[in-house]
């Protein structure tokens, strides 16, 4: 929120922000921060996929990306509703083309879901974050998953409000 | 063996099996089948690599292919050394190309590496198998191990026999 709110008077700042808590539920604006996802390597692969130059999301996810489930998200993938505890983890690495193959470059950024019906009421019951490259502290998320994730993970609503399906 | 047995006279036969077997490692005739590796959906995922046309290898194993790793194998991909129990698997699929994304189509083989120094001498202390499509019984490799797969699989002595390194 903070360039947001530096860039306005006061008084729209003011109406502003009393519009939006009332529009938004409670939890939203202290949605707890989405934890590094230690030892996700070793987690069930669900599925992978490149997005190539010329893709709508390529700025975005452009690269090889590969999709990891922990146990509860294991159970929200066959069940087609993910529990609390779930974490869905999204691992994207440049996609390097050389000599007819494509192999793994280095991290872009690792997206993570968690599922917390309660704490991350606002966007669908789950928490959203982008680790930059290969740290575990840098956000590419933060405060914005409302904009930054949940206003495409919304539209899957019918799918717990994730794209992927465990191949 | 059968068939270069049933084309030979019984005087070329009995030489030539016995100037084999004087060659060959104990184990090497009935190396024992490599069972299919249930459960490997769950192991850890090592990388992964896109095989595209024009490519040497595209024929055999052209596609998007994962590599996953048991216990054992995780073990010998952080020593170089891969302990009895090992088992790799080299999981390819189709590699479907459309709209700017290439996303994974049918499993085209499973092939599989299992570690056991005794029974798999001849071929470097591994087996070797190729599970066709998505059957758990029909065979791509049979007794051709030795041809099949260690003649490439040969040149990478110095890593225990092993193509990939954990990503």
């Amino acid at each position: 929120m903070k360039h947001r709110i530096m860039s306005r008077s006061v008084g729209a700042l003011v109406a502003g922000a009393l519009a939006w808590a009332i529009a938004q539920p409670a939890a939203a604006a202290d949605a707890p921060a989405v934890s590094y996802p230690k030892g996700y390597r070793h987690w069930t692969h669900v599925k992978s996929m490149v997005i190539q130059p010329g893709h709508g999301l390529y700025e975005a996810f452009g690269g090889i990306h590969h999709l990891y489930a922990n146990a509860g998200a294991l159970r929200g993938y066959q069940r087609g509703r993910f529990p609390d505890g779930a974490v869905i983890v999204f691992d994207l690495l440049e996609a390097k083309s050389a000599d007819n193959t494509i192999q793994e470059g280095a991290r872009k950024v690792l997206g993570v879901m968690v599922k917390d019906t309660r704490r991350y009421a606002a966007t669908g019951g789950w928490g959203y974050e982008g680790f930059k490259g290969d740290s575990q502290t840098e956000r590419a998320v933060g405060k914005n998953a409302a904009s930054a994730c949940f206003g495409c993970h919304d539209g899957q609503k019918a799918q717990d409000y994730v794209f992927s399906k465990m191949r």
